[in-house]
């Protein structure tokens, strides 16, 4: 394992135990009954041991949004033009598109990576452009990449998170772009569940069910023909993985080293989740489930995590959008923990018996 | 009837077809596949038509919070003695409590009403003092308050909201507190569903289970012995209700009437949405429920209204908590109609098909 990669897993410490007692205590001293803000009070707690603080600081927050294209778009499994992968790019820069709305709202900067789109863009200011390859191999047919492009893809990640921490960073979260990548996960969930690909394959951006058969049937010839051994998770990127798959999972990674707490989105996300989670899995203690996305593998993915998603709203749109209203809560509930005043401070009773 | 509360009913009106037409149809055009925002996309339609504008606005946000306190305390239903109901308005006005923290996270004024605290409070600028009395009578053993003060509780809530329409409003949450009215609420669910006692009673702020089953018998004994009518809900109201409960479904009604959609919080507030439902059905479609308490008959009261919660986070502390952070999920799906790029805008191609 390259030294970026095997150094950034090492970095990953258990969650600072004193921290989240400290914090624990300091919600239970607060002016409600103990438990009544539920799971806001334990995003706190998790927080503070992420951070190592008892109270967790998030001024500077990003959603890192990752796109790449994908050469098994070739086999039909969707209704959107490859093309619109690069489009929607364009439209993340020119601040048009779902998580742009939605990173301003969570008051979260939102870092656009190029991982590997298939057609050439722009040069934008605002656009990284870490480009590994122009779109992945059909994975129906091949592996999607090169061991080592798949190594470069983590490190990618990896490194665009660091830069982030050296401008600041306390929260981040996870997005993504590509046309085709909903299949790319189902494989992956595929491959490190077990599950079988009829449970774990969705309608993406919406098919119909005859579409839908086809997809599987793809997802299933994508494991088949590459059969990637789901104890070597480089190896399962590089047959069925993406670029942008493989960058996410270097953010988390990343960001886990440097004690970042990382909101992740919904199924593409979560594949990336199960393969860095995979290669370090101290690095789960570090991770908010978002949402629940209506992709059905996503559900199976959380499971296996065993990560409870903050949100059901039936979304489905990926980007980091579920990821930003994530890191909104993740914010409420450090507010809770730090603007609230204790009974002592308040002057108000504590309860007659301590009988709950 | 008396004229405000009968004039305020006959205001509400149906949703704007129209309106919620023209926010569909702009939905469809952003640059998304189409309900993949899942609710957001039905909550932002909605607004536009409760607010008769196909781009809702929701510049100005409150929550109201209703204190008061309940006679059944005497029976020691809970924990908590009943002076921690000033106390905590005290602190509502201090800025230390959850609301504060929540309702400025939400961009929410928040607005704290004496509805019947027990204590007399001390004159505060930010305290609206419209106390019908030192707490309600001892439902356990006889009726809350008069025929008189139920009606004088409802239409409070509707002076108080138009109070604050004309301060500029438009989106209201509603919030409660008050020792013993989980009790209280129970008492309203039991009558209004038809459940058992112990279907629609909880834990309030945290009982034992020797504690959960005489809750239940205080739940009963307020039935018997009132025998309130469910098909008239003032008579409710007055028997087994409560002043901030009455004044919380008045708050529902003004809004409504004047086009504001209500964001509802836990189960104090769902038993006045309750009761405000069954004296203007076309209310309904004015509320949105926030999220869904760990208190048992919330469900059932949710189930009830056909509401579908925003938010499942196992919360229960009230005061408008829950409501405040379904503000944020308004202001978002908001954001999302009003601020994302159509197809056409960002020169994003359209799906191939019409097939989904």
């Amino acid at each position: 394992m390259p030294d970026l990669l095997s150094n950034t897993i090492k970095m990953i410490k258990p969650l600072d135990e004193k921290a989240i007692a400290e914090a624990r205590a300091r919600q239970d001293m607060l002016t409600k009954p103990r438990g009544s803000l539920g799971r806001l009070e334990d995003l706190s707690v998790q927080l503070a041991g992420i951070q190592g603080k008892p109270i967790p600081e998030l001024k500077q927050k990003a959603v890192i949004t990752m796109a790449a294209d994908h050469g098994v778009v070739a086999e039909g499994v969707g209704n959107w033009p490859q093309e619109v992968t690069a489009q929607m790019v364009d439209n993340f820069l020119r601040g048009g598109a779902g998580i742009n709305i939605m990173a301003a709202q969570a008051g979260a900067r939102n870092i656009i990576v190029d991982m590997g789109v298939a057609a050439v863009l722009e040069s934008n200011p605002r656009l990284i452009s870490r480009r590994i390859a122009p779109g992945t191999g059909n994975i129906a047919s091949g592996p999607a990449m090169t061991m080592k492009q798949a190594v470069k893809a983590i490190e990618t990640g990896i490194e665009i998170v660091n830069d982030e921490v050296a401008r600041g960073l306390d929260i981040v979260g996870t997005g993504d772009m590509g046309i085709g990548n909903t299949t790319a996960s189902s494989a992956i969930c595929v491959v490190m569940t077990g599950k079988q690909a009829a449970e774990v394959t969705g309608r993406g951006t919406g098919i119909s069910d005859e579409q839908l058969l086809h997809k599987i049937d793809v997802v299933n010839r994508a494991v088949t023909v590459n059969t990637p051994d789901p104890s070597k998770p480089l190896e399962v990127i590089a047959k069925v993985g993406g670029f942008e798959i493989g960058g996410l999972a270097g953010v988390m990674l990343g960001a886990a080293a440097q004690r970042i707490p990382v909101v992740i989105d919904g199924f593409i996300s979560g594949s990336a989740a199960l393969l860095a989670v995979a290669l370090s899995p101290g690095l789960k203690n570090y991770l908010i489930a978002s949402h629940i996305s209506s992709e059905e593998g996503h559900g199976v993915i959380l499971e296996q995590l065993e990560l409870k998603p903050l949100l059901s709203l039936g979304m489905r749109l990926g980007e980091g959008t579920g990821a930003a209203l994530g890191i909104c809560l993740c914010e409420t509930a450090v507010k809770i923990l730090t603007g609230m005043s204790t009974f002592d401070e308040a002057g108000v009773s504590e309860k007659n018996e301590e009988d709950s």
